[in-house]
């Protein structure tokens, strides 16, 4: 089994994933809420680049069946109904409910994958289970990981080393691309202490800066939302969901 | 002082290169060869991009004044003097010559940085030098890595890595992005053993294929060739030759 790893998605061309098992990674935030909201109960997530393209979609659903949701540049967005902070996305406030989502570099990641024909959303908080699922599948893999500013985001390539180090201990023959390697080795070495390892990195210590200690400790908290999202025909479901 | 790492160069643009010292590396093997040839008393290299334009500019020399060099996937050009072998480069054969030289990744990579006023070419081979110079020089320094097939390649990042971890030792202030922490960090968990590191990493395992151990072994030993490599205006010379 073929495990590859691309830090942004600028530099993956659609042959990158023909055939090939597709895992979208934004620990901070994006994936980390949509797989909260998915956990919580929520009918299914919209993710969508623009403002205008959310506040378009949402003409179409009745009032009260879904929210609107999103950041710009970790901000809430004005009129919309959650930020994207992961605490947000309660039962209470998701279930049933569809959500219209936009954020700065997750659903751009998500929806560069639009063409694959087996996508999934991951974070920390879904590990397991996404390493269950491709063991079970026994199929080349491609980590796409949103990055910060179009840069190299430790936060996200390391969330890929995680299932790569599960995914060794249940394969036998895995074949990683470098980045692949680093992703595993550097969170092998990190010795689970994943919050030591990321404080110097740039998209938690701006996440720091903005008060949002608890946004981290959660998306950073192993298996906290256990489920398997899918992402098809332009909609985030659990697989439950997709196979009732 | 901020340190910067690119994987690839297509991920950088010029602005990001503004009033930065550049450092480029292509460790296997471009900038390993360039290097070695310098310490032996080459006059000096330029880099070019495609073979037709070394066969255009060795019109303006006179015969026995240069070189034709470098590789295409590896393999030596036809009609060319040198390959991309380091070990070719020996004193007797390269001593007051101008070489002529394109290689696969690592002369696009020297001929993206083409703009910026202060860029050194970096490998294993020189990284003392290459830190000496950033610490003396206390600028903000960007590291190119040519990659391998477009794609991140570990033997670059890890020598940016090892030029990091010096500088680490020499400077009170660093200020690292987060693949200059990942670069310094992979380097100094495989404590020392570069080869152990390295061996299932996609760029030295083709070079294994194709017979190159004698290569690799020379490019990864560190201070082989313990020049500074300055290119400017499409020439790479080394420092003491440029200020005599």
């Amino acid at each position: 089994m073929k495990l590859n790893v691309y830090a942004v998605p600028d530099s993956v061309s659609d042959k990158d994933l023909k055939d090939k098992i597709v895992v979208i990674i934004d620990v901070l935030r994006a994936t980390s809420t949509i797989l909260a909201a998915l956990a919580n109960g929520c009918k299914e997530v919209i993710p969508a680049v623009e403002i205008e393209e959310v506040i378009n979609m949402s003409k179409n659903y009745e009032k009260d069946s879904f929210l609107l949701c999103g950041e710009r540049n970790i901000d809430a967005i004005d009129g919309f109904h959650l930020s994207n902070s992961p605490l947000e996305y309660t039962a209470d406030v998701v279930a049933g409910k569809t959500l219209l989502m936009t954020t700065t570099n997750g659903t751009r990641a998500i929806r560069k994958a639009a063409d694959a024909d087996e996508v999934l959303l991951c974070s920390m908080t879904n590990v397991e289970a996404v390493a269950e699922y491709i063991h079970n599948r026994q199929k080349d893999t491609v980590f796409i990981c949103a990055g910060t500013d179009g840069q190299f985001s430790t936060d996200d390539v390391v969330t890929a080393g995680v299932v790569i180090s599960r995914l060794a201990e249940m394969v036998d023959e895995l074949e990683l691309s470098d980045l692949a390697f680093v992703a595993r080795k550097i969170y092998e070495s990190s010795a689970g202490d994943l919050h030591g390892l990321l404080k110097n990195t740039l998209h938690y210590k701006r996440l720091i800066e903005f008060g949002l200690e608890k946004d981290i400790e959660y998306c950073l908290t192993l298996n906290a939302a256990p489920v398997v999202a899918v992402y098809k025909d332009g909609v985030v479901r659990t697989i439950d969901n997709i196979l009732s």
